[in-house]
């Protein structure tokens, strides 16, 4: 009879996952290389195998199929909208941080609901905290309140305006987040880590690895960014994986289940700057923290991981019309080059930019291998920022990081269509304890809904939205209300009734009654184009 | 007790899956879509969106992974190395087709054992053939002896040698061929047909369309190759679907089931001629065919389908640094313009090279939609092989072609980082009734194995190619023999023996003894390199 009930329970979940059914788990990581290109893996895994660091990449047994990633009215996506998509269903546009889109009828590529334009949108990692109490967590190597972390945990029209999303960020009572931008953390935000009970260690390598606390951390390096991981002191600043293995460490205490988005920030950024040593080196970084997570999933069981990228980048290919014969070439011919760069295009730039005229060659060949031509060697002098150099006389409009990129290409066989993204479809790699992963070509709303069932939630995220980021104008439509404006960056709503008064503050979570605190669940939005808060529906029940 | 056995079934079927073991099938088909890189999926995929053609591909659902396409001794793939890679399973060099490669022991990425160099390989088309009496068929828009087709149903190192290869294809005794290259077929060719009893059509799409037979057919087209089909004329040429579905209909009627490789031949060229319009249009041709496959394989329940490119092509990318401000442009604004293209840059320069001056501006917006600038005109004019033009004035040294690519290009927002192959691993989409797929990202010797397992082949493909292609050398060791060259493209092994004389001709299956021609079950070839016969070991017993 037990053999009958192993069968049945085989074939039930053999039955699920046939009708596609998601089972839900526990834990749930999405890993983001951002702006990472499919040349991306691939030039990554032949560096690995000819620097003999191993046959395959990390995520190589999970690829699973593809994601189309794009904006409400563009087929080229930006990383704002993108992740916002993964992590709310709602289609946005260029710049907007999960949130409801304007309408744009001539472009939109699915009909856009105009009546909520500016609406925060819910996002799972909120979802996940709210409705189901797990565990959430960060890891970054951008400034905090980048567009990428900004999605999973605050919201507003323009990912520009970090006033506005790093207190969401800080208010949205993370247990994990670890990544840059210790500039960006004002007085405020350090008041609410002490009242809320966050440890916050500032450019602390040793204090975040060897941190065993139960409790909400955050640990952020450098003012804004990271460096490169190619540029990176390993003695200061702890990697994306140990960071990574952290995060887990902390988050898997939560008898609840944990949400935790970890972001490879800059293969997006090296893409941009066509700096392929950069681009390799950044993906393997990330490639590295999908091995810790991939090894904690499996051990762990109840944990589902997918990992996609958020948009194509610079057209980043293995061979290049540049280079007569190209596709004849070993793969020393291909990779020893960029394998001899240890430095960025930026890291290069900061050394040479202090460095004597007369030892530019040296310092060059000492990072790159390179033998720098008496040509290249000018048009280093004559970089626009480099102010040793003579560049009234051989100027060029160039500051030396490009400079330097186009040297460090012409050393190697690497293609690139441009400095910015493209609209190719991204890969998508998945793994869960049952095997329920998303196949074939998606759509980035499909990316949230699977998220939205392997997670275990039942609320629509619309309905949360609407249960949390509802119109000031509507909850308070029977009561009288004023906005203070005296902070412009942070207003503050007030609402009096029954001899109480309600303070409501812009991208905070704490509001005040009689001038007491609480907390209200969730971030309180303020839009300045529609003079709107975006609050609880409940917070009428306080007056 | 029924239910019990269902569930009974089911649970083994999942414990098969998940133990990765590939239950075999009656029929597998290959497609593949040659020179495919990612953003060609992603640029067809929104043409269809743009053009109200539907919201996704056929291939969409079935994408399961990626695979990495490499020669023995390059990253970057060549077609002949690669598709022989994926029949075979054994490496090879640019430009070898199902042949064991010469060493190259700086550059081989995995060892080459330079005893069996120039040894053909057993392909999986030969194998389902010989070991299983599965029909076999081939369906590409190229001429037949091109890299892809020859892949799976003949032998050499180079690729380009037509004469050893056509006839090769021509005694592998198909029972389907449909494709380009009637000025390739030989009067022997044409007499071998008559021999084995194969219908053999040229130029006749009704023919073909209309044809009901049982028994194996070949159906040509074009001298060579068909035009790109944006300038196929469809009541002269059948499309690659209407071909695909036609092969379906006579192989499935082998009780042993059948092997098809299918190839989109020329989304490759069109890539390598950066002809957006062309590749868009190549694949959706291609993915038509991919829909009545998938249609077969869904109805029929016992057929397994693999679709993967042979390596990437141009970095074709949607966005292009040509165009500022191209990553917030509409679907519109993207694929407006290439989908006013109605005919391929070679299809345009076929047309304009027989018109007057006067009137290429008009015929130019009449397939186009292009209002050609005076420069623009004075640029067509002067193409070296322009005649009317007075182009020793505005000569340029490039062909009116490539000067009509340029122009296209100009007025489009896509990218191309090469006119050549590139190096990123190709997607894989896969079907199989019982979902037994290859996932992740794999080498294409796990293809061949994918392939072989799939077929429910047993013998080791190695095993089949040691007894069918053998060395004359070593098969007729103790016996006399002589190679007859008087027709240097085709020498006759002569061996004598007992009174009894065998003749072996090279490229052929149809041998001689005392005179009688006898099939020998397998295809000879010839290698001048080192002048041997490859051979059914089982001949000797014939003398």
């Amino acid at each position: 009879m037990k053999k009958l009930s192993v069968l049945i329970y085989l074939a039930a979940l053999c039955l699920t996952a046939s009708a596609q059914q998601v089972k839900p788990v526990k834990n749930v990581i999405v890993m983001i290389p951002d702006g990472t290109s499919i040349g991306v893996y691939s030039a990554a895994r032949w560096y690995k195998i000819y620097n003999k660091l191993g046959q395959q990449l990390n995520i190589d047994p999970y690829f699973t199929g593809t994601v189309r990633t794009h904006s409400s009215n563009a087929p080229i996506g930006d990383s704002a909208p993108t992740t916002s998509a993964y992590m709310t269903g709602v289609l946005q546009k260029t710049g907007n941080v999960a949130i409801h889109p304007e309408a744009d009828p001539e472009a939109d590529l699915y009909p856009v609901d105009s009546t909520r334009t500016y609406q925060p949108a819910a996002t799972i990692l909120e979802a996940s905290r709210i409705e189901l109490g797990k565990a959430t967590g960060l890891v970054v190597t951008c400034e905090f309140p980048h567009a990428t972390p900004a999605d999973c945990s605050a919201h507003y029209y323009n990912r520009g305006n970090y006033k506005a999303l790093a207190p969401q960020i800080a208010y949205q009572n993370l247990d994990v987040m670890f990544g840059g931008g210790t500039g960006i953390v004002t007085d405020d935000i350090r008041q609410h880590f002490r009242n809320n009970g966050t440890t916050y260690l500032e450019n602390d390598r040793d204090g975040l690895l060897n941190y065993k606390g139960k409790g909400k951390i955050w640990a952020l390096f450098q003012d804004k960014a990271f460096p490169y991981d190619i540029d990176r002191n390993p003695d200061k600043l702890p990697s994306l994986s140990e960071m990574t293995e952290k995060a887990l460490d902390v988050l898997s205490q939560n008898p609840k289940g944990f949400f935790l988005m970890v972001e490879g920030s800059q293969i997006d950024w090296a893409a941009h700057a066509n700096d392929p040593a950069s681009i390799i080196t950044e993906y393997l970084a990330f490639d590295e923290a999908v091995g810790k997570v991939m090894d904690f999933a499996k051990k762990d069981g109840e944990t589902a991981v997918i990992i996609l990228s958020d948009h194509g980048n610079s057209g980043f290919t293995i061979g290049s019309s540049r280079c007569p014969g190209y596709d004849k070439l070993s793969i020393k011919q291909l990779f020893e080059n960029v394998s001899n760069y240890k430095l960025s295009a930026n890291g290069l730039e900061a050394l040479l930019l202090k460095t004597k005229p007369e030892n530019v060659r040296s310092e060059f060949k000492k990072y790159t291998n390179i033998d720098l031509t008496d040509e290249e060697l000018e048009t280093l002098y004559s970089s626009r920022n480099y102010k040793e150099g003579d560049y009234t006389k051989v100027g060029t409009s160039n500051n030396m990081v490009h400079n330097i990129v186009d040297i460090l290409n012409a050393h190697t066989c690497f293609g690139f269509t441009t400095g910015g993204h493209t609209g190719e479809e991204v890969l998508l790699a998945a793994y869960h304890p049952q095997d329920n992963v998303p196949r074939g070509n998606l759509r980035n709303v499909d990316i949230n809904r699977y998220l939205f069932q392997v997670s275990g939630l039942s609320t629509p995220l619309q309905e949360l939205s609407d249960n949390i980021f509802a119109k000031h104008t509507e909850v308070f439509a029977r009561t009288g209300y004023k906005i203070d404006k005296k902070d412009a960056d942070f207003p503050v709503l007030r609402v009096t009734k029954n001899g109480k008064t309600l303070e409501v503050k812009a991208f905070s979570s704490v509001a005040k009654l009689n001038g007491k605190p609480f907390d209200v669940g969730s971030v309180v939005v303020y839009i300045d184009k529609n003079d709107t808060f975006y609050l609880p529906k409940k917070l009428a029940e306080k007056l």
